[in-house]
């Protein structure tokens, strides 16, 4: 906040707390008023029991078995009267008075200290369905306790069976019941309000129009809390009006454990959280010092003296910020713990995973960062690619494997620096995927598709075709999609590999011919025709990034028609997929961009074909080699995804599995 | 079987199938009826779709943003106008026509193509509400695009989203509806009926009697099934009787797409299951040559012509063995995977680790062995030590951190051998928990109890003092409960902590002193008073296992008294724990046990005091100066504590958490 600027008191700016600091506050307060403790038991049916949580230890009514038991079907006896039995001098026993027969689970009778199986013992006499009525025979010593179950084997009575604080599975829910429970004392469900707040808000489902947003943040809450042991109470949308979102607040506090309002967390002129908290009990902290996420708000709403609803507790209130991945780790850092603690049960640990970063972050802020990452073991060491920063790409946490914490006071990670994730899947899982980088396309996302399908998994990460081969030379991925073509051979790929990969013995698998031209707005009002057309004033271009094939490609075709570069509005523009042309053609943000032909059908663009190009698979051949990809080799063989692929728009799947070269030693 | 078995045609004997060779005879049938596939789809608001499984790959349907969004509370520019501003020359830019104030997410004006944030631009001349409403200066070049968020910077229309069986994550849920949908194709949950089938058999929450069997696999089952992504219907216990059991299973076949029989699937006289799935269907396999679990059967039950439910595909049907390790195990083997396939997701991978085994295992069947063990850390380590092996014992399930498989074929694994852990926790949680081995005493398991609360884990396994002595000079343990008697010197622990320890440094903890005494039947009914009446010809006892501190106090003071070993009737008779010896007394099977006080009280039986003991924890002091110990450590010097373990029968805190002595180098 700088000197110059008059002060205004709507306007408020955050003081960023560090995470630690901001957590302690929140629990002092919530301690004062008593609120930092588990809360209360309530008795379940163990039927309803599954992932709840134990209040108290539990332990056992009865013993298990609670008498002595025959483990196998057999003769119970006096293991003494089998001593001496042998082979050559077997030992007979009259039914009834040394030996009863028994089924598996039967008492053993009084007298009796073992079982013998019966297959091991000789009827001799008349048998009724198998079973000696007279004599048996043994032909060897029985010791005692012998295939019996003791009383008590399992779970003595007053035994502890399981701790406070156990989240109940399958198993949890047997021994309970064996030891002669049919209902367990359990902690309450902590109940959370989701009030999300905002003009600009439509439910889900609607058209948004320009300016609208769709409100999908309580979704995510709801579905958060609800996977953490909580109930979820969603509530309309409330509209930027602090009257209104007040009264929501203090009616809500009345009902819940915890209330969750969704952003109006910042300090905009229309973000009202903090106000309506002041207004209603206290705000803890405006700001913590973490990326995503760092406009939170901690709070405590008094208790309504004479409340109908009859609660005489404060109620605690997250000023949850409104970017999607803000939201969601708001969620994970504040509200799990919180649950948890309520829950009486261990917070959250998640495995974590020592991993090579495969490139240089920055962290300028002085805040905890949270960086999403891909995950995948590459030869013999785990790598983790980062994946989008903006707290608006909900998708970086759909396709996040996991997240690495950057801490404050640190500048950044280098490329190669080890760093320890936390995971959102299991190492088992990460293990069997196949880790692309480079150029994307559109039949990776079919090749990742299809792969699911057959139990493996492969994540890409789109870098650009150079991109990839540099990946593949530091060891970050097991395979590079590319399209480069060489300007003096006309070929694609081989002179780049053989540039970045040189030495390294490479497979180049074909995977698909593509069709690339000109997207243009549908209808080509500009009436563009080829490439010459960039140099008319009245016609502006967006660039695919440098290091792409199709950058490459653009710059070879303009090479060969003589057009300059610098006449070019927008070269200079530069975005990274091939649908974020398309979108930036279909917004009007340009009048046309280079591209395949498969983005512009999906947005429904003009396309100006220019020329065909062969996108090909990279890949070392100590991968190639591996069982890791056999599931992807064979699906490049399969006739019905050639189909699939065949039937895309500009796509030619005629290269598909044949090896182009092999490269290297 | 041998030859001079006659037959028997109610008795069968299972002819175990390798479990690889069942899975192809299950799989395979159901193909043949066109039931190994995926079952069908059916659509449901996001709002209940956590969980659930995508039954196709979800396509944005909407960008994401789908406007180009201010990132910032700021002002919208041309980043052109912006051109050459400095510190030393700042630009005006005016309000409305080459500045606009925005809020964070408004869309960008047309002719804007950046947003520089409110902070960093100065406000000239009015204001309102901290907004310029004249001109602001701009004191630096802003670059195109900068703090907006681009029409599908997060999701591009058509875009693939999620793939088809994703089980789907509160994330995930936001993504979806961000890319416009409000409901979601998933597949239909599988429905699996559970029929408890057995005359001993009776509903959890009854007191049984003799020769009864609390039903709790259904219950087990039915929570395995649901957190499986299943629904389970549980269905009343029905008798041993062929057409009653035959009934139910038709009747449940039409409205289930699984049937789990429990128990009967045995080869007992009255093990109905297989009789009833060949009368009504098809037996594919009796017998899985796996340890527990063997009597499985699975088999296939044939449609009904003219069925009123009107389904005219054929059932699967798994006959589940009865004792619940067997029944859970199955769970995980059949039912798991089965429901995966059907919901079109991969099977449940689990987390695997290499540890050391702590003891020798026979494995001595022809089957794959699934053995239960506890998990921990020690030093640089991961080891594992075996729980109870009896299918019975639904508690070593429970206290399992994870299972080893000794594959069919392998006679069994040495100590010390690595074996690979299917884990039931996650590795964080274990790099957490502090392994006890050695005696057990009740005031390890409130131990674990506090230390849970407090965000620790303990686990023990009993081994006798002596075993756990031995355990800790392996490195298999942190520490070792130890209550081992010298008769030479009549000091606790030190003399074998040197015998077995030499040279390793050790810090021996105190815990308790406890009373051990005679356990006795209530109103000492023998009148038993002192350990010489163990000689009297009527009285029978019962004996602790070699290498536990009882078993020396015993015969220390029987030495003393003179007392010759071999006329106490019951020596030889071993039991591992103190409680196993108070349920010995309490059921009859002997008059008379040496144990602790607790235990007596605990089962309501007569004691007779005959000795202080103390109980240390014997800790290397590698272990002692870890983090790991020191909740534990914080916990012996706690009042509140020390007052529980106060409170029991027979114990005297008086030594806790000092230190008795400190040994090796």
């Amino acid at each position: 906040m700088s000197d110059w600027h008059g002060p205004a008191p709507e306007r408020v700016y955050l003081h960023d707390v560090p995470l630690v600091l901001a957590w302690e506050r929140f629990r002092v307060a919530l301690a004062s008023v008593g609120l930092w403790q588990a809360l209360e038991a309530e008795e379940v049916p163990l039927d309803r029991a599954l992932g709840r949580v134990t209040a108290e230890p539990v332990w056992a009514r009865v013993s298990s078995p609670h008498y002595h038991a025959a483990a196998m079907d057999g003769y119970a006896l006096k293991s003494q009267t089998s001593e001496g039995a042998s082979d050559r001098s077997p030992v007979s026993l009259r039914i009834d008075s040394q030996a009863q027969y028994v089924d598996t689970g039967d008492p053993l009778p009084d007298w009796a200290d073992a079982v013998v199986p019966i297959e091991v013992v000789e009827p001799v006499g008349a048998t009724d369905r198998g079973r000696a009525t007279e004599t048996v025979l043994l032909r060897a010593a029985v010791t005692p306790w012998s295939h019996v179950r003791a009383l008590g084997e399992d779970m003595v009575v007053t035994e502890l069976v399981l701790p406070a604080g156990h989240t109940l599975r399958p198993v949890d829910l047997g021994a309970v019941a064996g030891c002669g429970h049919d209902r367990l004392r359990v902690r309450r469900r902590p109940s959370v309000g989701i009030i999300p707040t905002g003009s600009e808000l439509v439910p889900i489902g609607r058209t948004p129009a320009s300016g609208e947003i769709l409100e999908y943040n309580s979704l995510v809450l709801a579905a958060q809390v609800e996977s953490w042991g909580g109930q979820a109470r969603r509530y309309p949308i409330v509209a930027d009006d602090l009257d209104r979102i007040r009264e929501t607040v203090m009616q809500a506090a009345a009902s819940h454990d915890l209330l969750l309002v969704n952003a109006g967390s910042s300090a905009g002129l229309e973000d009202f959280t903090a106000r309506v908290i002041e207004q209603v009990g206290e705000v803890l902290a405006h700001g913590v010092a973490v990326r995503p996420g760092h406009p939170v708000i901690l709070g405590l709403i008094k208790p309504v003296a004479g409340d109908r609803a009859g609660k005489s507790t404060a109620t605690p209130v997250i000023g949850v910020p409104g970017f999607p991945v803000s939201a969601a780790l708001t969620g994970e850092i504040f509200v799990e713990p919180l649950l948890a603690h309520w829950l009486g049960r261990p917070g959250r640990e998640p495995e974590r995973l020592q991993a090579a970063l495969t490139r240089k972050v920055h962290s300028s802020h002085g805040d905890d960062e949270f960086l999403r990452v891909t995950v995948g073991r590459v030869g013999d060491r785990w790598v983790a690619a980062p994946l989008p920063r903006g707290a608006g790409v909900i998708t970086s946490l759909v396709r996040a494997d996991g997240l690495v914490l950057i801490p404050a006071g640190i500048q950044g990670v280098e490329a190669g620096e080890t760093v320890e994730v936390r995971l959102y899947r299991s190492t088992s899982e990460l293990e069997r995927t196949i880790v692309a980088l480079g150029s994307h396309d559109l039949s990776l996302d079919l090749l990742a598709q299809e792969l699911a399908q057959r139990g493996a998994r492969l994540t890409s990460a789109n870098l650009g075709s150079q991109g990839g081969l540099i990946a593949l030379s530091r060891g970050e991925a097991h395979l590079a999609g590319s399209h480069l073509l060489d300007p003096e051979s006309g070929e694609f790929n081989l002179a780049y590999i053989r540039k970045y990969l040189a030495g390294m013995p490479i497979v180049v698998l074909g995977l698909v011919l593509r069709q690339q031209g000109l997207m243009v707005a549908a209808g080509n009002p500009k009436s563009i025709r080829s490439l010459a057309d960039l140099v008319r004033p009245e016609v502006s271009f967006i660039n695919r990034q440098r290091g792409s094939g199709t950058r490459l490609l653009l710059d070879y075709q303009l090479d060969q028609l003589g057009v300059d570069r610098s006449q070019v509005q927008g070269y200079r523009r530069e975005e990274f997929t091939h649908m974020m042309i398309a979108a930036a053609v279909a917004s009007g943000r340009a009048d046309c961009g280079l591209g395949i032909q498969a983005a512009a059908e999906a947005l429904g663009l003009g396309f100006i074909p220019l020329m065909q190009e062969r996108y090909d698979l990279v890949v070392p051949r100590q991968h190639f080699e591996s069982p890791l990809l056999s599931p992807l080799l064979d699906l490049l063989q399969d006739d019905g995804f050639r189909q699939m692929i065949g039937g895309l728009k500009g796509y030619d799947p005629a290269p598909m599995g044949q090896i182009i070269a092999e490269l290297g030693a």
